[in-house]
C-alpha cells in the first residue's frame, strides 16, 4: 500500500475515492462469500515475514506487484531514484530467493512493462521477450535467440530490465518457473468486479507523475482543462484496457512454464497508438483543447512501434478496443468524480535530467507549438 | 574494507598478513611523501556522505571498487544472495546519483568482470562490450549494434550485469562518462608499490569463496594439498596479471570517453586459458598432484573462450604472460607464508543450488574422474 504514502507525499489523491483495504476486503466477502487472506508488510525489507508466509501458505503462484510502477515518480529527485531501485530490486530479489529457500515449486507472475524494450525499434515488429539475432563468427554466420536489448527510458523502467536479469539467473540457475507481463499503459477504470460495490471502486490516477496518458486526457477534458501533450506526441505507445489486462494476468497464472524451460514472456498490450491521435480522439469525443508542452523525458519525438502479442490471442483473449466506445464508461466515471480533482496536480512537474530544469519545471504555460 | 569483516564471517585471513588500512597509509606516507585521504563508510547506505564527499573533494575520476566481488560467496546462502544484491546495486547507484545531484563532471571507472558475458559463445570471439548483429525487419535485414547479451553464472556476476543498465541509462540520460573494465581472473601477488615494504603486501586469498584459480594452485602446491579442479578442468577463463590489471585502471582513468559518447568498455583480460591447462602447468612446475571434483557451479563442462582486448593493446599494454616465469614469484610468496595457510579453508563448500546439496558439500573426496 506504499502507493497510499506516495498520495501524502505528493499532496495528491485518487479522483475515486478509494476505500480502506479493510473496508474492501470486508465488502468483497459480504458480496461473494469469498475471504480475502491480507498480510501488510514491506517484501524488500522483510525477507524473513515473507520467507515465513511462503513456507506456511505454500502458493501455487505469485503475482508480483510489489514494485514502485510509475517513471516520472522515479525521476523526481535522487531521493526517488534511490527508492525506486532500492525498493524494487530488493523486493524482486528477496522474493525469489525466498522461492528458493522454500524448496517450493511456486511460479511468479511478474508485471513488467513494455518500456524494457525502449523504442528504439523502427521497423521492427517487437517479439515477445525474445529477439532472434545473425552474428558473424569465425564459423560464419550464426543464429542467436537472445533477450531482446533493452533500452529503459527512466529509472523505473530500467528496474524492470534488471529484474529480467534476476530472472534469467533464478530460472536458470534454480529452475524457477517465472512469467514476466511485459504491460501496455491500461486505460479505463472499472471490471465486473469493481462495479459490484462503490466501495470496491478503483483508483484513478490524473496526475503527472502516476496518471497514465489516455485516463488523464480523459479527466483533463471532464474538467475543462487542457490536454496536456508533451513534445509532438509522436509517441507512440502500447495500450490494454484494465478488463484484458485482468484476463491477461489470470491467463499466465493458468499457464504457467514448463518446468526448466526459460522464462516465459507475454506482451501484455493490445493495440499501439500516437499520443497526438489520442488525444485527437478525446478532444473529437468532448471537445477538449489540445496543447503542446515541452518534453520532461528524454525520448525520440516521433517513433513507430508494432508490437507482436500472439500468445495471449492463442490463448483466447479478445481485446477490449479503442474504439468499441467503451471510452465513455471513463468520461462517465471522470464526470461523477470530477469535484474531487485538484486541477494544480494536472502537469507533470518531474524534470528528467539536470539540463531540463530550466525548461519544465511545471510551467503552464510554456508551449511547444 | 567489509573483505576483512568477511574473513570474520567465513574464519579466513589473507595468506599475507595484511596491515591495518592506517599502517599502510603511514607506510606509504613515509616511503613516498605522498598522503593518501581515507575516508571509512558504506556507499551503498550513506548516500549523503557520498555526496557530500562528491562535492567538497570535486574528484576527477571515481574507481569504483565498492562492491561484493566473488561468485562463491555469492551463492553461499540466500543472505549472501541478499547482500551481495542490496550492496553492489545500492552502492552503484548511490554512486551514478550523487555525481548526477553534484553537477559536477566525474568520470566513474567501474571493475567490471568478463564474467557478464557469460561462456555460451562457441566460435564468438568476445568483442568489448558491445556486438554487431542483424535482425530481421519489414525492411530487410537491419544492423544494431547491441550490448553484449548477458549471461550471468552466479548472483555475484548477475549484479555485474545489473551494474551495465545502470551505466546505460545514467550515461544516456545523464551523459555520465562511465568505463566499466571487464576484467578477467587475475593472477600474481605483488606490484612494484606493494613491494617497497612489507606492510604494503597485497592481500592473497586462498579459501574456497575468495581465492582465484591459479593462485589458489600455487598455494595448494607449495602446502602439499592436491590441485583441487572441479569438473572436468574444461572450463576456459580470461586472466590477467595483478601488475596489468593495475596499468590497465590507470590507463581507464587517463583515456576518459568524450562527453555524450556511449560507457566504455574495456576487455581487461591479456589471454585465456582452462583450467586444466593451468592445473597442469602449476603441477608441471611443483610436482603436485591434480584431484578433479564434483562442480559445483552450474555451467558447461568446457568451453572456448577467445577475447578482444585492442583498446587496451593500442594504448600500449604489454601484457605479463603465465610463461613469461613469473609464476615463481608467486610460488616464493606463497611458500613464504605457507605456515599462515588453513587447509581446511581450501575447499569451496559454496552449493549453488538446492539440487547440488549432497553432491559438494565440502566432500574431500568426491571425485568426478
Amino acid at each position: 500500500m506504499s502507493r497510499r504514502t506516495i498520495d501524502i507525499e505528493l499532496g495528491c489523491d485518487s479522483l475515486t475515492p478509494i476505500s480502506s483495504i479493510f473496508k474492501r476486503i470486508e465488502r468483497w466477502k459480504e458480496l461473494t462469500g469469498k475471504t480475502i487472506e491480507f498480510y501488510n508488510f514491506d517484501i524488500s525489507r522483510n525477507y524473513h515475514r515473507l520467507l515465513t508466509l511462503i513456507k506456511d501458505f505454500e502458493p501455487d503462484t505469485v503475482v508480483h506487484f510489489a514494485e514502485q510502477r510509475a517513471a516520472p515518480y522515479s525521476m523526481k529527485s535522487s531521493y526517488h531514484k534511490r527508492y525506486t531501485v532500492n525498493n524494487n530490486l530488493s523486493g524482486t530479489n528477496n522474493l525469489l530467493a525466498a522461492i528458493v529457500e522454500s524448496q517450493l515449486d511456486v511460479h511468479t507472475v511478474h508485471l513488467g512493462t513494455m518500456g524494457v524494450y525502449g523504442y528504439q525499434t523502427a521497423g521492427l515488429q517487437i517479439p515477445e521477450g525474445y529477439l532472434k539475432v545473425f552474428v558473424e563468427t569465425d564459423e560464419g554466420q550464426k543464429e542467436l535467440d537472445i533477450m531482446y536489448p533493452p533500452s529503459p527510458g527512466s529509472i523505473y523502467h530500467m528496474t524492470k530490465t534488471q529484474d529480467a536479469l534476476l530472472f534469467y539467473f533464478y530460472n536458470k540457475n534454480d529452475g524457477l518457473r517465472i512469467t514476466d507481463l511485459h504491460q501496455g499503459v491500461v486505460w479505463g477504470t472499472t471490471t465486473e468486479e469493481t462495479e459490484m460495490d462503490v466501495v470496491l471502486v478503483n483508483r484513478f490516477d490524473y496526475d503527472g507523475d502516476y496518471g497514465t496518458v489516455l485516463n488523464r486526457f480523459l479527466v483533463q477534458a471532464v474538467v475543462g482543462h487542457p490536454l496536456t501533450v508533451h513534445g509532438t506526441g509522436g509517441q507512440t505507445r502500447a495500450f490494454i484496457h484494465i478488463r484484458d489486462m485482468v484476463k491477461c494476468i489470470r491467463m499466465a497464472i493458468d499457464n504457467p512454464p514448463e518446468l526448466w524451460s526459460r522464462v516465459e514472456i507475454f506482451n501484455q498490450a493490445t493495440e499501439t497508438h500516437s499520443v497526438r491521435y489520442l488525444a485527437q480522439l478525446v478532444s473529437e469525443a468532448t471537445g477538449a483543447e489540445i496543447r503542446y508542452f515541452k518534453n520532461p523525458r528524454k525520448e525520440a519525438l516521433e517513433n513507430r512501434l508494432t508490437v507482436k502479442n500472439e500468445k495471449f490471442m492463442r490463448l483466447g483473449l479478445n481485446p477490449i478496443k479503442l474504439e468499441s466506445g467503451i471510452m465513455n464508461e471513463v468520461i462517465q466515471v471522470a464526470d461523477k468524480y470530477k469535484h474531487r480533482c485538484d486541477k494544480s496536480r494536472i502537469i507533470c512537474t518531474s524534470c528528467w535530467c539536470n539540463d531540463m530544469e530550466v525548461d519544465c519545471q511545471g510551467s503552464d504555460s510554456e508551449q511547444v507549438n
